[in-house]
This record gives C-alpha cells, structure tokens and sequence, in this order.
C-alpha cells in the first residue's frame, strides 16, 4: 500500500479521517476502508464520523463507530471537526449545500477534501473559484474523482489534457446512469412510463424519478466538466430541457402512478422523429467554448454516445489533440459501490503524497 | 503552466531533456514543446538532441538544435549524455532495443525516463522489473503514458485501479490502429489484400505490414497493459496468432503486390465463420491471471470491442469494481502528434514534482 510505503519517510502525522454522511455512500466508503484493511494496512483511519444527527470522534475501530453514529441522538453535527488540523483529509458524502459551503474554507486551512457530493464544483461558479483558489495558495487537495461518472477516469483525464497544454473543443456525455438506461432500451413497445417504473423498481432512478427526468443532476456534472475543461461558466449558463411536463413537475409530493403516462405520448413522438431520421435517442449534456446545454437528442448511430449498455456512463472529448476523434470514456458511473471506491481512490492519492 | 508554478519553490535546479530519437515522433515532441512556449514558458528546455547517428549537446533553441543533429555527419550518439545529472529528464523516442536497455540505470541514477519506445516494459520481464525496482529505490519517475495507446488514459487509468485496492480480472485491447482500421471496414466486398493495400497507402501500417500483421506490436502493448495491472508475465507467455501465412513470414525483404493475395481466402473464411455467428471479427489483445493471447477472434455485435471507428484503439478493463459492465476507454492510439502529446504529457507530470 502507497501510504504505507511513505508513511516512515514523510516527517508530518498521517492524515486522519473526517467522514461526513452515513448513508449509500458512506456506509460503503467505510466498508471498503475496511476490505483494504483499514488503519492497520496503513490506510488513514477515522477519527470523525458525522451524519446530519449525531457525530462520533471515534478511534480507529470504524465499524463500531459507524454504528454509533448511526444509533446516536439528536448530536453534536455543528460541533464536528472542532480538532481538525492541516493535513487531515475530510471526506464529503453527502448531498448538502453546507457541507460543499465549507470545501473551501477547509482547503485555506490546508485541510484536503475528498467529494462525492457535487455541490462543491457543481453549484455557483464563486464557490468553484473560491475551491480552486484556496487550493493552490494552501498547497491543499481537492479529491473530487467520484463527483461525475462515480470515479470513471474523466476528470482525470480532462486535467490531464489541460495540463499538457491541450484546449478542450467539446465534451458530450452521458451522464446519468438511470437517464442511460431509460433510453437505451426504449424501443417503443412498451410505454416509456412501463420502462419508467421498472428503472424505479431495479433502484436505477432516485426515489422521486422527476430528479433524473429534469436534468438537474445532468447540470450538475457537466458544470463539474466544464469548469475542469477550463470554462469558468455560471450555474445558470446551461440551457436544461427537462423532460418533466409541466403538469408532473407541479405535483407536490409523491407522483401517483397513473400521472407518469403523461411522459408516453410526448416520448413516443420523440421516438418516432429518431427512427424517422435513423437515429437514436440519448439525453446528452454538452458543452463546449459556446455554451452549455442538457436536452433529448437524435445521434446518429455512428455517434461516439449512441453506443453503451444499461446504466453505462459515455463521455466524448475533443480536443487539440483528438479534434476529429474524440477520446471516449465509458462504464459503470453510478452506485454506491464505484463512487465509494472513487473516494478511497482520492483519499490514497493524497495520503501517498 | 504548472512547471512554472513550482519552479520558484523548487531548491533543485530545473530538470533539463535529453531527446533520444528525430523521428516522426521525436520531432513533433519538438514542435509541440516550442508550441507550448518552449523553455520560455517554463518547460523543461533541450540540453541534448540524439539520433543513431548524432548527437547535439544544445542550448535552449530547440529547432537549430533539430537541424544541426539531422544535418551532423556519424557522430557523437555513443558519448551522449555524459554529463546527466539526477533530476534531468531522458526522453527515448526510438524504437532501440539499446536505449530500452539503459532505462533502468538512468533511473537508477536518479534520472527520469519518458519513453514512447515499447521495449522497457514491452520485452523480457528482467528488464520490466529492474525499471520498478530503480524506479522505487532512487525515487526517479517512469513516464510511459505514450507506449500503449499514445497517451490514452490506459495505463494511469489501470495503475489507478491498482493503487486504489482493485484487483484487475482481464482486460482486453484492439491495441493497433492499423489492425483496428483493416478489421473495422472489412465487409468482404474487396478481398483483404485491397483493403491492406489501402491501409498501407493511407500510412496507417508500418512500411513492412507484416510487423502489424504478425500481432508482434499488440504483443508488447499486452505485456506493457498485464505488467501495469500486476501480473509479472513473462514475455513469452503471450501466445500470439500471427495472420501472416508462413509463405508470406518467410519472404525476405520486400513482399511482392500479388504475394499480399494469400491473405484472402484464409481471411474470407474467418469473416464468412463471424457472419454465421453474427459476430464481427477483430485482432484482439486479452490478458487474465490464467495468461495471455493476441489473435483473431468472433466478437458478438454486443461486446464492448466490437464498436470504434477507424483507426481507434479501444481497450476494456474488468477489475473488482468493474466486474460485469467493464470501463471501455476509446480512442486514436497512433500517429506520432497524439505520441508526442503523451510524451509531453509525462514531461511536464515529473517536471511538476
Ligand atoms: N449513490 C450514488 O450512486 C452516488 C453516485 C455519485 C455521487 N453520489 C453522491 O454522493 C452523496 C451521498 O449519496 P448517498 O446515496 O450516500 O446519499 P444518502 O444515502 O442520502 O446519504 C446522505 C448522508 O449525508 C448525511 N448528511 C446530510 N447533511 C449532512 C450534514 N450537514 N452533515 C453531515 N452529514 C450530513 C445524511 O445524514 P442522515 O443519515 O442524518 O440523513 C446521510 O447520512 C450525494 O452527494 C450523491 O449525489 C452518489
Ligand atoms: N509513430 C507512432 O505513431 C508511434 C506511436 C506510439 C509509439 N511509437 C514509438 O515511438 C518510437 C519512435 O517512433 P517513430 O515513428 O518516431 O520512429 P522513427 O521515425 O523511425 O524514428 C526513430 C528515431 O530513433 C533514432 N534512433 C535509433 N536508435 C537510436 C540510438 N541508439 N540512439 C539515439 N537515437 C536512435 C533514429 O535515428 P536515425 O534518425 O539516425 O535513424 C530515429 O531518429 C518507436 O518506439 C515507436 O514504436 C510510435
């Protein structure tokens, strides 16, 4: 293990842990912290551990520590962190605004964040640029590999090319696991709210489905991917063509089943405009040095994004270096499991140095 | 530029290049690094300039110095290099068995290697791990991103996996743009030999297509790609099925147009076998823990290799993340611009610190 192999040359504490959230995410965080062998392999260990009811200062057994966290009362989540110094690493596995408020105020205090949650990068563009600043006046690290694509090599990549000196020209991806597979089996033989509901019963679709149908989370992403790509866009720049009828979005609280057939017939047109023009359909987010748009398209069935099975992520970049090709990055970019992975991933690569 | 971020910082003078290799690759390493600024924008600026038959012990004026090592009569390639120091940065742009030999004594040296010649880790294992083994010891780095898909995100992609906990379980590769080009297109309405004739006007083949043919080339991607993912195999563990019938193999010098014809009936036969299964044929790399193989196989229309276009490499990775739905990197992985991007690339990453 890398962090071993520099733990008894590097003169500064190994890092410690501050997990905030227990849920999918950081439940399987901790799981695989564990399967790797925790403290003891030289991994960091725990040594904060906070939902939004309770927080744990807990020692290096996080097994138990999660259960206390989980058992524990109305708690001490505001007093989290108090101790924490330069050089821990917090890892962010929520989905709260409040947390990502803080990314950069923990990096001006050469605290490292490692992300899941998306609103660090993927909200307001001040809150990006205050993130970006603080890390490179601090000399703190920004792990944010599980943000889009759950750890698939695409922010990587995309710095990279950067880095090296490349303009980025264009990206295009899908970007939503469930969005994926809603239209990559949609071949218009059963209702698209049939396929609707099966995506919900197979745990592909958040709990309200309309959060996928919308786009939002699509939005999110591919301000995350712009802004690496080295376009500072605001939030609002990108144009979403949410695929939510009016009539479905005003419902407040749960949509009963019946109401989702709203979603048939305006599909079915789309349907029939793709095969029309031979084409297929994809919910596609692309931006590129003109803007940034997330909506339904026809792709050819060449298009790098028309391939790709089930709930399989696809993204295409192009750039100075791949200006007719593109690269195309593709695979599982959703779940628990790769985006717990995709933490770790992050956290390693800092405590290594 | 981040070369030039750190360089204030940094008490250790700047690295300086050594570029092995004025070839097509080398000089378009050449010409993108003045694209990029040159030394005046921070990069690492050229100190020597070597052929086979020459080397310039140069200044910062990267084209003169070009010219004056293509122009030079039999030199000085012997000597080169006498007076590199640690830190400095080897660039091996030939395809030398020679120069491979000597990456691990350079780094052994505490000299840093970026390579696009395949024979570090693409030849007998001895040499492979004498390169991890220096690498480790005397903390000088190995850049060879454009040894395997020039400069895709394969091997950092892999090595990612690896430092992250992941055990790889196979991967699978069309690693050579001009095998991926003649199978991508071959339909059966010209017989093959048309078909290599075309890639060898277009200049997607080596000038002698027997060395793509015989699957020698995808041979060391596969030892470079099953070294990367942990697996020690010896070079002649790959079991290579060559497509070049043994009266064209044992033909010495050139190959005559007509003698090409000898691939289409052998060729025909094994497209008219992929119809009847209703798959497509494709020269396929793949590598388990049970071992290796490069040959020609019957790809189901579904498979993650059977899509790409042109001359595209395309390379699945299953690993303990990815066990079912693979992560499918795609992209071009020839030509000597995106070679030396990826050159560049390994450049600036080590000069960065
Ligand atoms: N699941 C995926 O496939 C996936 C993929 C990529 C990214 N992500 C992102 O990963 C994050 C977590 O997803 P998830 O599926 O694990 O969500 P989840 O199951 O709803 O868990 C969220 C956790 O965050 C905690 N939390 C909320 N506000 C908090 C605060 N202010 N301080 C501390 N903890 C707080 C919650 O606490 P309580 O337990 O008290 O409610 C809960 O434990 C999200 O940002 C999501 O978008 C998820
Ligand atoms: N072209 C591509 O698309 C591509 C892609 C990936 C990787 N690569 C790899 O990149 C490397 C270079 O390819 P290339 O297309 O540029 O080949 P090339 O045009 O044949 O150039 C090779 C260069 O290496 C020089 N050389 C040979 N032995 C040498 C030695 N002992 N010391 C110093 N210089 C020596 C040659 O010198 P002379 O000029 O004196 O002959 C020549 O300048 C190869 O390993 C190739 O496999 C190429």
């Amino acid at each position: 293990m890398s962090a071993l192999a520099t733990a008894a040359t590097t003169p500064v504490p190994a890092p410690r842990l501050a997990l905030l959230g227990t849920g999918l995410v950081g439940s399987a965080f901790v799981a695989r912290h564990a399967r790797l062998g925790g403290a003891a392999a030289g991994l960091p260990g725990f040594r904060w551990l906070a939902n939004s009811r309770t927080c744990a200062g807990c020692g290096e057994d996080a097994g138990t520590a999660l259960d206390a966290a989980r058992a524990a009362p109305q708690g001490a989540a505001g007093h989290v962190l108090a101790a924490i110094e330069r050089g821990d690493i917090v890892v962010d596995a929520t989905a709260s605004d409040a947390v990502a408020a803080r990314h950069a105020e923990w990096l001006a205090r050469g605290i490292h964040v490692v992300t899941a949650n998306k609103l660090g990068h993927g909200a307001g563009i001040d809150r990006s640029r205050a993130i970006c600043d603080a890390q490179a006046r601090h000399r703190s690290r920004y792990g944010d590999g599980a943000t889009v694509g759950a750890g698939l090599p695409l922010l990587a990549s995309l710095r990279t090319l950067v880095a090296g000196g490349d303009r980025v020209h264009a990206i295009e991806g899908v970007l939503s696991g469930s969005l994926a597979w809603l239209f990559n089996g949609y071949d218009g033989r059963e209702p698209f709210s049939a396929r609707l509901r099966a995506a919900r019963e197979a745990g592909y679709t958040e709990p309200d489905p309309r959060i996928d149908l919308s786009g939002e989370d699509v939005r999110r992403k591919l301000l995350i991917l712009a802004r690496a790509a080295g376009w500072p866009i605001a939030a609002e720049a990108v144009a979403v063509r949410s695929l939510v009828p009016a009539a479905l979005a005003s419902v407040q609280g749960e949509v009963a089943d019946e109401a989702w057939r709203a979603l048939d017939v305006p599909l079915a047109d789309r349907l029939a405009e793709a095969r029309r023009d031979g084409g297929v359909l994809r919910m596609v987010g692309r931006v590129d040095a003109a803007g940034a748009t997330v909506g339904l398209r026809v792709l050819a069935p060449t298009h790098p994004l028309a391939g790709g099975e089930g709930t399989d992520n696809r993204v295409a970049i192009w750039s100075d270096r791949y200006p007719a090709q593109p690269l195309v990055i593709q695979g599982p970019g959703a779940g628990a499991e790769v985006t717990a992975a995709a933490l770790l991933d992050d956290v390693l690569r800092i405590a290594a140095g």
